[in-house]
């Protein structure tokens, strides 16, 4: 019998994340609560559940007779989401990138005697694997990721579109950064230190202090210097930090007209349409790592280089597909029994097995996300 | 007997106002609804009015018996003020600076046999002033006025602090601006147009476009090129446009969480505090007004400028200082029965005077606020 899924959360990435298994022969189920989302997954004949994700015992049927649940939720709903599957009984891959720390779930999850990979996206996610896979193999001394998506036409002022969660867009502008640098945790505010990095296919762009490193701050303590930064197009984040500066992205109510108003709730209505990718608008992924170290004594250096565009054909957005298809390469290693540890695993543990990380390169190979890799 | 004046509105402007009348020893009365403005104006001795000045009934009492009263209101309230004072039988002098055509109330003034001054600060009023005298001496072909007001120290974002209604520096940011081109009417967004332009004392500056001609485009059509452009320090519009094109200054309502919120009622709430001058703080009013032609058949061109600063002694800010003494000018030109004209006064009228013209300039400088003039 066909292994079964049911992916949570029909959004961009959730619905290429379904399409794509279904097409590798698993049966998959797609849960949303916004029946338009489910309408074209149903089109090819997967099973949809129009459902109120957050009604547990409604969600329980559901889950029961699945062999795992993919969460691709807002990160809001994240972490709850997989404390629930967890005490369901059911092996999990997300990638709803919650603000909690997952690794909190661990020992529920080896308790339950189940699997959960987390955060297995394109970054966090990809970046995570790379790096869990050179630092079983070197002393790494330093690794830098810089990463972002954005649409090919720049439309002022913001010249940017989300695939993702635009609620957790926002949160990248204000949540403050954390990096690894001399061994010693630094917290600078979200879009400090931004820096111009040329590519030869895309041209110039511009990389600023997000909070993205996550689980490896806590996984890796022995790589003295670590940091993510967001790619973006020059110039653009200064009117966010505008944005933050005057207030707009606050959660402290504004009294209006005797009404309480978080400026926050109405930046986002304002933003989000004009975050929105339109069908069929072509946008691209680029993400940028490079890991320095010693390896067999001696100096070494690699650097990989992801470029991925909108795909015509499926109609897929780069993000879909960078994010999507690390996730179902996930999925797949916990089906196929290659990666078998229990509890919650951060992406970088995935990386550590050689068999492991070649599969889900050549898986994404496969789907046309490709990492070029240099070595120096 | 003292003549008697009333002063509506006892803001930064309308306090200046009231404490110059004053020390010309005349009989002043100033009214407000807010105690605290009235405050520190009672201390020294004028008489002060609590009242709300839109309960027409109240405001009929105590009019009754000045002799010419001054609107120092914000903007929406300045037409309808202007009207109900016309209608009372009584003189005024307006720097409330009113979106609507006051040049409309002229023929119900000439029935009530009274005169009214309008739109007589800075700019508008000064440089309409200047623009009117040269006007009635030479064929002008072209007007140009650039003119800010400006903080000594440039807090980022907005380098900016308000002395005047902050709600009327919003309408500033988006009444699109008209001005005359070639003998034409040209419509331009607000802040369209930067350009870079230096000053001796201050530095570069960059003035845009903003809808600063008011009456002149009616009452000077004979000239063929009129332009007001308003100065700011360099780049910081850029932002005004951002929050401009993201709808933070829509007065469409958005709907959040059942409740229908006006944009700009909560950037107002964001941003009047931040423009808000502090207890002493510097700042400056900076004006150059540029007038080319033919004067006795030859070409000429006038420059006048205007640089003004905070006044420590009187704790009185320069805008205060060179909109209200100006309005004081004009209150004495009607009480010292100088100006006579009946009906309702644009300020480039009580240009056209030489005597009038000469005692404005000189009542100005008497208080500190200096027009230099080159001639070429």
């Amino acid at each position: 019998m066909n292994k079964r899924v049911m992916v949570l959360g029909a959004g961009h990435v959730g619905n290429a994340i379904a399409r794509d298994l279904h097409q590798s022969g698993i049966d998959v189920t797609t849960a949303d609560s916004n029946k338009d989302s489910l309408k074209t997954l149903k089109e090819i004949g997967i099973k949809v559940i129009p459902i109120n994700i957050q009604e547990q015992s409604e969600l329980k049927k559901i889950i029961k007779d699945q062999d795992l649940i993919v969460g691709a939720l807002p990160g809001a709903l994240g972490f709850k989401m997989m404390k629930f599957i967890i005490e369901s009984g059911k092996n999990m891959v997300d990638i709803s990138f919650c603000p909690e720390d997952y690794l909190q779930l661990d020992e529920l999850a080896l308790k339950m005697n189940v699997s959960v990979i987390a955060d297995i996206g394109v970054a966090p996610g990809m970046c995570n694997v790379i790096c869990g896979y050179h630092h079983k193999r070197m002393e790494v001394k330093s690794y830098k990721c810089i990463v972002g998506g954005l649409p090919a036409k720049r439309e002022w002022p913001l010249e940017y579109k989300a695939s993702w969660s635009p609620i957790d867009v926002i949160e990248e502008y204000t949540r403050p950064a954390r990096y690894i640098e001399h061994g010693k945790l630094v917290v600078r505010p979200a879009m400090s230190d931004p820096e111009l990095v040329d590519f030869d296919n895309i041209g110039t762009l511009e990389e600023w202090n997000s909070d993205g490193l996550r689980s490896m701050i806590k996984t890796m303590p022995d790589i003295p210097n670590m940091i993510e930064k967001t790619l973006r197009y020059p110039g653009t984040i200064e009117y966010l930090r505008v944005l933050r500066e005057l207030g707009f992205f606050s959660t402290e109510p504004v009294e209006i007209n005797g009404t309480k108003v978080k400026p926050i709730e109405l930046s986002s209505k304002l933003l989000f349409p004009r975050w929105k990718l339109d069908h069929g608008e072509k946008e691209f992924t680029v993400m940028r790592i490079t890991l320095e170290g010693r390896e067999a004594g001696k100096k070494k250096r690699y650097i990989y280089d992801l470029y991925d565009e909108y795909d015509k054909e499926t109609e897929t957005s780069s993000m879909a597909r960078a994010t999507g298809y690390t996730c179902t390469g996930a999925v797949n290693l916990l089906l196929k029994g290659m990666y078998t540890r229990k509890g919650v695993s951060a992406p970088e543990f995935l990386g550590e097995d050689e068999e492991n990380f070649r599969f889900l390169l050549n898986h994404l190979s496969d789907r046309g996300v490709n990492y070029k890799i240099r070595k120096g």
